[in-house]
């Protein structure tokens, strides 16, 4: 594809020769024919030496640029335009594999490909261009809409529903029961789960991630939202539209994240909590109450050295005692100096 | 069904007018012919505006309920019953899928179901009325008790054994080897994982959960226990009769959990230690040592804004140091007052 | 197999009668024909008791050993070579189950076993001896190595890369998409991941666990890296050879972790990073910046009393203003004593 075409589709200026390009490739390891992107200046230096035929970069510093230049504010963004021009998804045939075992009332747009032992239940609905994996299992009366992909070995629960143009990634499953008992003498009473899971429009969902059913209303995962894998996503929660949940972060049930939040990786939140819109927490973080405005929060502890962390973690367990000779301390001194403190205990 | 049925099989006293009960539902989404309920004071308010035809309440809260009401000391325990005859398991008939491939010496009971493309090994016996889901794997010489049900893609590994009437949801795996090497020169040997996995009767476990089988022992989990998604079950572990652990909790080699339990989710537990019969472990806890007697217990951080965070986090690692300073400074202000401190350093 | 046998092939010293020995077993419950082993001055007491016809220990503890004895440095290692003695792996039949689907431009040698229902993609290479579990999905191009073992439902996508004698169990995905999205609008877009996982000789890798594809560059894991189940490694992350990573344990995006590392479970770190080779981070700890050297290293807090840990953890949030407040206070004291403070306060 030629350089002025990339340009054109990507919304950059171009800037030097037209060049053929053939792929996208890493500033460092970038040969030529290829397109490579630079978003920081301190790559500023590996872009004077850099082999790629031509470099995505903002206005200012063309002057460290001796290729062919595509000039935008937004590097990333349009290197990611560029990666998806030069690499588009290869096509999936329509068809449905001889080894999948498909229910008689399941509704088949003839656009759909379903791959190889891949079992879709009574009364599913595939809109166009949906593409189910080997091995997927999609329960009964689930809706799947109009280009979703799951990769393989996939499990849909019954009734659960997807928006249009979703991406599941292997081992998911979506629509499994939530966590709910009562207790019943010493044992555990199972508490029927009887809502669904339904998913938004481009929704991408990463590999090993649950979502479970709601026990009486639906959980509810809005349009745009990225989840990572190893995400657990409990009973009746909701989350807004172009949420963002890293992997490892478990949500509790009946909890609401708001819209636009970015969640790191290996964060916990509790159950019915709310998150305000546009929060923004941090990786390791366990969110212990409902955060009622955007900002960023956070709650992890850092690592130190086995030693050292040693003396300071068994502090922790002294901290109330230590805030407590503080405060002796403080009002013994203004004794001996004939006055009142001025740094009051700020226990709440 | 009659609400006086309903009553008298979850051992409620009907209050009111008899009424045809179609479903159970959310009080606030509750609609004509639904059977709702209240277990919490701060609901009676929507209880007056309520549109269900019956609610399930406690005998004190009958004087704001306008409708049927179903009164017993235990509203949320009545309703998971009720729900559960009004929403009967849907019956999944006996058979196996012509795509299901059996070993000639797997024994099925002629009531067991077998899924589409699930797979059964040698030996393997299957009792009355389970039901295995499509895509799982049943290893050689597992033992499934009746009345089980295995959802979509689980894996079995081979020799383990499942009691009577436990569930287990799709992507799961159990019996894969415990993670035990031994170092040899810069490498590390794998030891073989000779123990099984042995799960007791009514045992629920969540999906896209790992339980390792033992290395020379078994991992055991006995009667009644009930497991999220998402959990580390390591080899030679044992849960104790109807303890309950939630999604992400990772229980470490060797560890032996009393019976009772409560565990959160995000709970880690360490290996080699005890953890006591009815021990509550909130969420995101740390076990880090063994726990010798029932009560609730915590180490997890709370959640702060990311701006007071980092100046406190950054303390942290200055904690004894803080701890020596404020026993200077006791010692110091007793010689200034004449005295000895009265607040000794507390470091054990 | 007689004793004397075992002796010579673990590299023991046979001190006793020689035997013969049926199985290994767990020191407390062996029976007459079975190994056993001491690796701990405690369990000299059992050592007296045990029903075992043989068992290996340290040359010192002779003495307290009544029957036959493999005497070595390290009975830990003598005992998992004589497990694995005992215990070879069940061969596996060479062939291609009727219900697998093979491409046909797929490679396979004759020695290969495909189990029922697995899928095999286009290009594939399959080297000598690869077993590749029942329900297994292999993407087009993937190579495996000689020796290689995949459980149940494995899930390998496109282009990536097994080394030799890899064992990798079931439920695990190799390859899905990185999580990459650059924001456009209030949305995200997916960044391509174009990238492949590569993967050494002898790695072993846990149940359930997901490796995902590198963005532009690869996802790397070194020869001899043992990774348990549950485990996250993001795209283009790098592990060191005979790194050992244990379950829920994280690693985010483009982070380097050395050769010889050990990381406990539950363990997250962070992206961009590098970890050194040999560090040992302990369980449950957050590496929130790069560890530059070799060494122990720790961040958790440690379990306690809920009713404690409410009054110390309400005490993290005014930590700074605690240190702020010691500061005042030595700075008074000394000004009382007419003199300067001799513990300035430690912020960096």
């Amino acid at each position: 594809m030629l350089l002025s075409e990339i340009a054109r589709q990507t919304g950059c200026t171009l800037s030097g020769d037209d060049v053929e390009i053939q792929a996208v490739a890493d500033l460092g390891q970038a040969r030529s024919g290829e397109l490579a992107f630079v978003n920081h200046a301190s790559y500023l230096p590996a872009l004077e030496t850099t082999r790629a035929s031509a470099v995505i970069i903002k206005p200012v510093w063309k002057h460290a640029c001796k290729v062919a230049a595509l000039e935008t504010d937004n590097p990333r963004l349009a290197f990611a335009r560029a990666a998806r021009l030069l690499n588009p998804e290869p096509p999936i045939e329509a068809g449905v594999a001889a080894s999948a075992v498909i229910a008689e009332s399941a509704a088949l747009h003839a656009s759909v490909h379903v791959g190889a032992h891949a079992v879709i239940g009574e009364n599913v609905r595939l809109d166009e261009d949906v593409r189910i994996g080997a091995g997927c299992v999609i329960g009964d009366n689930v809706r799947i809409g109009a280009g979703c992909r799951l990769h393989a070995n996939v499990v849909i629960e019954h009734d659960c529903v997807l928006g249009e143009r979703c991406i599941v990634f292997a081992g998911t499953v979506i629509g499994a029961d939530g966590f709910g008992y009562v207790k019943d003498g010493e044992a555990y009473m199972k508490v029927p789960q009887l809502g669904r899971v339904v998913i938004g429009d481009d929704v991408e969902i990463g590999a090993n991630t649950c979502i479970d059913r709601g026990a009486l209303l639906d959980t509810v995962i809005g349009d745009g939202v990225k989840i990572d894998n190893h995400v657990q996503i409990a009973h009746n929660v909701e989350i807004g539209r172009h949420t963002v949940i890293s992997a490892f972060t478990g949500i509790a049930g009946s909890t609401r994240v708001g819209e636009g939040c970015l969640i790191g990786g290996g964060v916990g939140i509790r159950d019915n909590i709310e998150v305000a819109a546009g929060a923004v927490i941090t990786g390791r973080s366990f969110v212990s109450s409902s955060i009622s405005e955007p900002g960023v929060y956070s709650s992890s502890v850092l690592i130190d050295t086995n030693r050292n962390w040693k003396k300071n973690v068994m502090r922790f367990k002294q901290l109330d005692a230590m805030a407590q000779r503080l405060n002796k301390l403080e009002k013994a001194l203004a004794a001996l100096q004939g006055g009142q403190t001025d740094q009051p205990d700020q226990q709440t």
